[in-house]
């Protein structure tokens, strides 16, 4: 009889499960609802393993990447901002409940690191950082092979580092995080400020932009759009360059749809790092690259967390 | 027959040795030089060693607690920039080849986190983050009961993370960490130059003044050194917030010589910190602290160390 992993991805506007054979990294079959719906967003998501899970073969572990601030060792989701209902919730025990096998949860940011590390860009190095750049700034840490964690599993938010004391309002509610300057939604503001003041620009003066606009404005040379992902990529650049102090990694992977905005983004984030990193012996044989593993890192870190879970349990 | 560890500290004025048996945290004996003499930093270490090592016993293993960037995996100083000639110094290999024991070295900063995890203010936590404030800033970092070293051991270098983008010049070189702003001497320089501004203070305006004079005038109330120390410790309490997002601890202990400067630093390291924390579920349970082993921090971490390697050995 085969054994199977389930593993599920859950986003602020979509949920996606899939079957793996315990051996493969290929899915058997992947699933992808809205969150929202007549039902609650964790009876959809119990709904959806229910439906990717093979009818008569065993489920080895049920894993789930999840959003927001949570409590990996006992599965609670502590507040996901964008998931009506999902404050506190003991997600990991009502999946137990219902299905009856070994079920964790984890934060999707430090997920993406251990999909990446173990799928991806990250494949062979033991020391990895993994920052994701879209409508929030997340990150994953692996430290000799391992996951951080930290005490109650809140460590390795890497977006709500201070790079501009004082600086704009984070989504977080404090002042001046990476977050509040590099997010694509901080990006994209600071935009329509400069276009409120009469900045030329391709891009339209009084209509709201998004940082995709941006991307693509860059990339046709649009000088205020170029600008601003320098500006972004600066200050991630100089948060890169405390990583590396603070954890001596051998990779950095940014990913995010942010990350795709390629060197309009990238070349400041080179420059600004060696500007503010300590000594050149933290950039010998460093490598600094975007995600691999794309739209399905969050999948992939479930994967990675079910086969760690799997053969802790042997 | 009696089993012994030697350990070292090297800072750079001054070196100190001392014998431990292996089961005890109370030395035998304590030796301490300066560094400067007619033979070599290094040939001055051995001499000290051998002179707290005992005749007829065995010696378990010798450890070194040393300033600069190192390798702890190869034993080789880099750079020690008080120390003449300690440059790609193979300080370990130096060491065995005289002694033939088991010998470790470690960043003095890492392993003063390892001792006060181990005896002193951070025991019992399993997560733990350790930064010193003296003539520089450094750091240790104890993730699930292991010290944090990174790829190749240059890990939690805490003062030289970016808190003002190109704020002062920082001793590394670099604009604007953390280093730059709340060290000693940077804490010195700026009451220097708010004297020579005409700022009213009882400390003597164009003379050269020192953190510690700074501290004195504070504990009596000048109002210009109190601001110097609320300036440095702001800076400190919003590098703490940062680790606070990365690591997630239960300790943040304090050392080195401005630590001792009381509510004067300590008051704003706490207020910055909580202004500027991603959400009060970081400060829940968490102990902010001095050190508890003062001046004998590099002894003891340097104990801790070996007593991991010889543990490891067994």
């Amino acid at each position: 009889m085969g054994r199977n992993y389930i593993v599920a991805d859950v986003g602020g506007t979509h949920i996606r499960t899939a079957c793996f054979p315990i051996q493969s990294h290929v899915p058997t079959i992947v699933k992808r609802i809205s969150t929202k719906g007549p039902n609650t967003p964790h009876e959809r998501l119990i709904e959806l393993i229910a439906l990717v899970a093979p009818k008569d073969e065993e489920i080895a572990a049920i894993t789930v990447a999840a959003p927001g601030p949570l409590d990996p060792f006992e599965g609670i989701i502590y507040e996901a901002p964008n998931i009506p209902g999902w404050n506190n919730l003991p997600l990991k025990k009502l999946i137990q409940d219902q299905f009856k096998v070994p079920v964790a949860i984890g934060n999707d940011a430090n997920l993406a690191a251990l999909g990446e590390w173990r799928f991806g860009a990250g494949v062979g190095h033991h020391h990895l950082v993994y920052i994701t750049v879209s409508t929030g700034i997340g990150g994953g840490v692996i430290i000799d092979n391992q996951l951080l964690l930290g005490a109650h599993g809140l460590a390795a938010e890497l977006g709500h580092i201070t790079v501009v004391p004082d600086g704009p309002l984070c989504g977080c509610g404090k002042r001046g995080h990476l977050e509040a300057v590099t997010s694509g939604p901080a990006i994209a503001r600071w935009v329509e400020q400069e276009l409120s003041q009469g900045i030329p620009s391709v891009l339209p003066a009084n209509r709201p932009i998004t940082a995709k606009d941006v991307s693509l404005a860059a990339s046709k040379g649009d000088e205020l759009a170029q600008a601003a992902l320098a500006r972004g990529g600066t200050y991630l650049g100089i948060a890169i360059a405390d990583y590396l102090h603070i954890f001596n990694p051998t990779v950095v992977i940014i990913g995010g749809g942010v990350s795709q905005s390629g060197e309009s983004f990238f070349k400041p984030i080179r420059k600004a790092m060696s500007e503010h990193v300590l000594s050149s012996k933290y950039l010998e044989n460093l490598i600094l690259t975007s995600s691999s593993l794309g739209d399905d890192v969050g999948l992939m870190g479930a994967l990675a967390l079910a086969q760690t879970i799997n053969n802790a349990a042997i």
